[in-house]
């Protein structure tokens, strides 16, 4: 199973009663279909999964589903904070037809998330998991990050079969890609250094940004894998801006604003977030703007 | 109501196969309900709240409950990331008879937690709940801080009662007592730092350390309440290795540890917390030494 | 030699041509003279010492050292960042007549100022001083740490007599009391937290905020002793806004424009330092307004 | 005037009365001169430029000049802490002969360096050298970061060629390309992430591990040049853990060592550092053993 190419992490709909809205994500689903993409994940952090009971995640699962065909990857999120809670998720992502589940590291307690305990951890879940796991490492939320040591070691399971690295640190995607044997699939977080990730090994990315301009994410990968580099390196300064506003500053509100602008309804965030000020839509009309394929 | 004074925010017990024990939880909570503690929290960071569901969560408060009487304090810890899940586990938490519930930061986007959000979150929360509102702020696990211009606009609600700071930094503490109305009641959550933000015009504390040795942790308090601060200064450097090795280091582990070198049975710690190693033992041992109250 | 009290760490004044104005310095410290202040540090940071030769260092102290009477305490800063200059500093010093010198750790070439290099700087720097010596920690400003067991190694030394700890961390000077003998005297450097430092066993203070206002940093420093805690309290409470303003926010610039408001004529800071912007004028004039002694 | 390709920011030689020796550097200059390095960097951040006075650095600049042929580029770090000393030094660099001076940000007094005090320091520096200027950022030694906002405004200046950033990280390498004027030269200042840098606009680079393996550096520079990417990746993981036991952990004491195993006589570090424990050079001598260059 391999997990090259562009992936995007797609926000949850939630209604103005702060519920799941099933009908939405179809609707939009269907349209991200249509694009090069190379898959989806759905309930990573993008997905506001931290914001929703156990039940409300089996129906996006469920929803989504049916509307990604067999011949793109359909990836689910099921990080929980208790080893024993990861378990059971990944057991129902993969029983509602996950290809794969993304587990992002618990974080809570930071300083006894060592390198044993992460190894203890995921194998507990890859050992139970029917489908295949791919680690995920976001410092930036967790405040705790799964080494290239950790990953060394974990890369020997045979159904961990990658990992996301969402940190934009390059050093640490060379050594992640290093540190593991030929096979294991390294995919970029950061929209915003995706380019430098490919150079140094990555096999593609799950990019927050993928999800306003699949297009562009698709093509900057391409043109990498094709060796054109100067085009590459010019695509991706012009992604920049964009990957900035969308992925780091204003997060998942953000996102969502710039899903409505170009006509993809999505909802609100769920409280505690909210959403961006009007100043920031004016920066995201912005930066939107030069990319001709936001306007379809 | 007032949280003047020593309260120990205990452990929950699992037994081994990874479920709540509530069984031993009433065996200890006998044992602290004979100290002179001023009351207990149930279901905070050190009762590994975030490893646990909701149905796991109400049969701790109805175990505990029963064994605390009318005339100590029964907080109970229900914060959660989203605001509707905070809604309900307090509402949940109040029906089955806490005294007020504990509601630690939501944390997972920190970028997007602004006062603005701190503040929509916990009136919400404050709205809802029948009984009142501690916040609580716990910097180093969370990764966000509910700052004082933020907590200056909650102390506004009149069902929000105080909050309890678990850093160390003795000015954000006298800043959280200056910014707040008098009457507002500031605990302080790091014991190596107790007697000086008391000094500074902390009411109280909720200390991992006093589930070990809450007759020094309580003696403390009445000291620096008594104005016998140089009594104090010496206690409080006596407590300082063993809250040091208790409250930061090993943390939850650390803790549980530490109470079966003295005789509770609080089990171990849920995955992918890991038991502490021998070496930690050895040096729990050492540091437990010089409280006489603790070999009893 | 004791070091109990307040201590003003005074800027050095340079005229418009950007060169040391001794006349001007003696005009001011005539002035700080009239005041309670247990004595003065002439180049510690506050003096802008980094940013002047060893010429013109020499100037200041030569300068200064007719001013300031017997009976009042004369430090004098002489850290550099290496050893052998840190020597030649501190015998200049002694030459000129200071009664101690206060040595603030290199911390240029941060990973490699290991516990046994501070001790080995240290140790040299007291063996060739003819006049004792203070430990100078200031991790915001240097980014390295002279932790409590690194100075626990030095307070041994004879001609080592104590220590001035800059950062706000309470626990952090607990720990230096804690872990030197009895005598070893640890100074304050935090003007917003000097009450609790005090609580904790800090013998005084070298405040940058004693500059503006002596006359209330030295009464803060008796009613400590004194052990009238919630007087002690109260005036810490209302120091803290202008203490902020001037030792963290604004730095020296902030310094420097206080003492101008209120009549000390200490000239412009030295490039690259530029002078604080009006807006910054107009929140030091506020916050000096509570304070009558400084419109005699 | 072209900084295109690698160069070697070279350690000053201490003798064992911690005096600069002359004589030693002329040695071990002459054998760099034998190899393909595009030219050097004396008295930088690995000169121990921050350890010597006035007088040393003249002798360093002299000594050095004569030994590098006019087709290698001769660059002198004049940084200073003030203006008025940074302005000096550049003089007095350009009058013994450097091609370029490399003045590093001031960074003692942090909250105090915004852009505007960076333009203006920078600036005076610029409009006062005879010979142009690069701009220095290494944020791990000095706490602060001259940020692109400040880097765009500075690369107007006719006398402001260039930059080293030391930082490893590539999103702020590709930000600084994008913010300047085609033909403004960036160089890298990590070697770790040399080749990343040099993926999105890095023209060269001035590499402490180039010291030690000058010849696998300039082919790792002339791979990427060539667009011969999977080769360079190659090279670039080859070199990873010797860049990282060089530039990073183990600072000037690590290089000084490395240098001493292949034969360069560049003495001891001047204290207060202290040269690496005999564990370091065991790691040293195995991370070398891969490097055929060295054993000449």
């Amino acid at each position: 199973m391999t997990f090259a190419g562009v992936f995007a992490p797609i926000p949850t709909p939630f209604d103005a009663q702060d519920n799941v809205d099933a009908d939405r994500l179809r609707v939009v689903l269907a349209r991200w279909m249509k694009s090069p993409l190379a898959g989806v994940v759905v309930l990573g952090s993008n997905g506001e999964a931290v914001l929703m009971d156990e039940a409300e995640s089996d129906r996006v699962v469920v929803a989504a589903r049916d509307l990604v065909p067999r011949n793109r990857g359909f990836i689910v999120g099921t990080g929980r904070e208790s080893t024993q809670a990861a378990v059971r998720a990944a057991r129902r992502a993969a029983g509602h037809g996950a290809d794969a589940v993304l587990v992002r590291t618990p974080g809570f307690f930071k300083t006894q998330m060592t390198t044993d305990a992460f190894v203890r951890h995921y194998t507990a879940v890859a050992d139970a998991s029917p489908v295949p796991v791919l680690l995920y490492n976001f410092t930036a939320l967790t405040g705790v990050t799964l080494a290239p040591a950790a990953v060394a070691r974990l890369a020997t399971h045979p159904n961990i079969i990658g990992m996301k690295e969402s940190g934009g640190d390059i050093a640490q995607v060379a050594d992640l890609v290093s540190a593991t044997p030929e096979g294991f699939q390294v995919l970029a977080g950061s929209a915003a250094t995706f380019y430098p990730a490919l150079c140094v090994g990555a096999v593609g990315g799950i990019l927050a940004l993928s999800c306003v301009v699949p297009e562009a994410c698709t093509q900057l990968f391409n043109l990498a894998r094709a060796g054109r580099h100067d085009d590459a390196r010019a695509l991706q300064r012009r992604l920049v801006p964009l990957a900035r506003l969308i992925g780091n500053t204003h997060g998942v509100p953000g996102l969502k604003a710039a899903l409505h602008l170009i006509g993809y309804d999505v909802g609100v965030p769920r409280p505690p977030l909210m959403p961006v000020p009007d100043s920031v839509l004016s920066l995201l009309r912005e930066a939107l703007a030069p990319f001709e394929e936001v306007s379809r």
